[in-house]
Parts: structure tokens; sequence; C-alpha cells
């Protein structure tokens, strides 16, 4: 059992929570373990509190302020992008809406998410945490082209094109919290949708979210 | 111009931003502010960088790790629940999902959020950060009784009950994260709901985005 903060593993993954290296993160908490589990990945190394590690020493490597019972580290896998349903995130830049976005992949049904420029890191801790778990269950592409995307491409924008439904497949191209889709992006993709608001704008998550029920329940 | 730390101004919206008195909240920066002043909010207070405070001063007392140009502080205000559309919280105490319902409220036309038992403050700095300015738009209402919202009053579960959808409008009520609403609470209602979805749960704030949009399509 571990004892020491100076233990050379528990300092690298102080280091990952900073900063990531080497293709591999951390997942943090009995319920993300548990979901890694359950999705059948292995970890390259698993640590409980009292069990492989003391409690105290444990909750000096936690992210969270409350400590944590159990974390461990795993390899980041990526895959090609896929269909019948794609989400696309492009310059989504708060890990948090990240996350969500995975985690409403996987509410869902999306096959993949396409993670596309100056996006947050999906494997970074807080993308993980608010993934609740579908950081392991949703495959995971990177990609710097529309035209790698499964089609058709849906731009989901502010104030343009036609309200959000069908196609119901293909993918959905995601932008930023402010700027939205660069005007490339959006000229590269097959259609231009927008959500129907009142207000100025939803967040990436919340667009994204509702984009993505919007194409279950056409398809159901 | 303000240019000590010690101001009694500042040291009182520091304490704000820890624990709220008086019945008066702070917005920080510009955009939070400007929306305030377009829905016609008359701050107690007002400070701008450069203009009423020095701008080293004034990142001091942001809660921004990046300062802020600008704060304001109002007076909190609360109305009766009201209809149409109301979006009722109970035990949701993350303020950021508090926050984004209020956003997801003001863009699929909720004429109120009720905030029930065990919520978080709405007008707490994270809150009204996460609301981007839907704070100061849509009413907000403090209950704790099911009977005192607009009926008919819908329980959004995780799994009994439809499918969401009509009837369009009443009150929409969601729960916590985990525990989900509490079972007199669900008794209380007059429908039962639940979002098709293929993974376990939605956090409270995509679940009410996902409600209220559908509410939205099919009112529409």
């Amino acid at each position: 059992m571990i004892t020491s903060h100076h233990n050379p593993l528990l300092k690298d993954i102080r280091r990952l929570h900073r900063r990531r290296d080497g293709g591999r993160f951390v997942a943090e908490g009995e319920d993300l373990v548990a979901a890694a589990d359950a999705a059948g990945w292995q970890p390259v190394v698993r640590l409980r509190a009292g069990v492989d590690v003391e409690e105290s020493v444990l909750a000096k490597v936690s992210s969270l302020g409350s400590g944590t019972r159990e974390l461990a580290v795993y390899e980041e896998r990526w895959a090609q992008p896929a269909g019948p349903v794609c989400v696309a995130l492009w310059g989504v830049k708060d890990p948090g809406n990240v996350g969500t976005v995975l985690r409403a992949a996987r509410a869902f049904g999306a096959a993949c998410v396409a993670i596309g420029p100056n996006t947050a890191d999906p494997f970074g801790t807080k993308a993980v945490r608010a993934s609740m778990g579908a950081i392991f269950e949703v495959p995971l592409a990177r990609v710097d082209d529309v035209a790698s995307l499964p089609g058709p491409r849906v731009a989901l924008v502010a104030r343009a094109g036609e309200p959000m439904t069908g196609p119901a497949t293909g993918t959905l191209v995601v932008g930023a919290e402010r700027e939205g889709l660069p005007d490339d992006v959006v000229a590269a993709c097959d259609e231009v949708r927008h959500i129907a608001i009142e207000s100025e704008s939803l967040n990436a998550a919340m667009a994204a979210t509702v984009a993505l029920y919007e194409w279950n329940r056409v398809r159901a």
C-alpha cells in the first residue's frame, strides 16, 4: 500500500491532471471507474483508498475538493469518424461542454464524437468528469477537415438556414460558444440548420444536446 | 475613482461573492451588465475599470480568473409562479445547472423558473454567470409546494411514465442529478414523463433544456 506523497506514481497522476502526456488520462471516482469497467477498459493503474493507497494520500492527488475513493489511469483511444450519427466539435474550448456533448451523444445514440481544431481535450480531467462515463462508451475521432466526416454534414448555427430537423443521420457540426462555426467550415457542410430559440444563443453543449435529441426523435 | 483594496464597497462585493445578504447580488462582466441594462434593471452599484475604480483594484474583487472590466450589484427580484410554461427545480444543487436552466427557459419561451427546496441560489455568482443574462429576463419564483405551480404539473423523471411530449403548457418539475424527484413531489404532480434516452441519465440542465425544447416544438 502506498503511504508516501512522494511516490512516483502519485506524482505522475498529479502531472496528468495538469498536462496530459504519453496518451494517458485519469478518471476519478468510483462511478467513472465502474463505467470504464462496464465498457471493458483496462486501467494502466488503479488506486483504491485503503487498498492500494492510504486514503489521505489519495486525497492529495484528487482534483476534486472532496477527495476521492478511487481513481485510475487509462490509455486514450481514438477511432475513425463514423455514422450513422456523428457530432463534430469545432472550437468548443470549454472542457465541461465537451464532456456534456459526450454524455448527450451517449444518451441519444450517436456513434461518434469528432474533435475538431481548437477544441478542449476530451480526455482532460474536467471533460472526463462531465462525460459521466460516456468517455468510455462513445468512440472519439480527431478531425481537421469537414470532408472526413460522415455525410451529410449539417452545420448547426445560431440563426441561418432551416430550423433543426432531419436528415437525422450524418454529422452535426457544432461551433464555439461566441464565434460559432468559421465560414469555411459552414461552406464545407452540406446543410445549414439552426435551433429555433427566442434568445441570443444556447451554449455548444445545449445546442448539441437538443440537436441530437431532435435527430433521435425523428428517427424514432 | 476607487484606488484602494480596502474600500468598503469592494469589501462588500467580495463578501457577496461568498455569501449573499440583504437581497443583493453581483453580475460580473460587460455582457451581463449590458443584459441587465437591456432588461431595464437599475444597478445599486456599478463599477467600470478605469472609470469608477482602478483596473487592478477591480480585478481583485473579480470572481473570474481573468479579472473583469465591469461589475454591478443588483437587488434580487422574486415573482409569483406563472404560466403558460414554468420550470420548477427541486433539489438541483449545482449553480451552473440552475443558470443553464434559466438560459434554456429564456431560449424556449418559459414564463417563469420556480426555485424549489434544496436548489442552488439562482442569484449566486456562478448561476448568474451560467445564465448568460437570462437571470434578468426570466421571472423567478420561490416555491416549496407543487400545488403553487401552474398546472398541469409534469414530473420529469428518468424512466417512468410516458415519453416527453405535450401538454406543452404547465410546469415541468425537474429533480436532482442523482436522486431525481422525491416520491411525494412526483405523487403531487399531474403527469409523469421521461425523455427517451439510451444511457443512464442526463443532468438536470440537459433534461430541462430538452423538455423545454420539446414543449416549444409541440406548441409551434
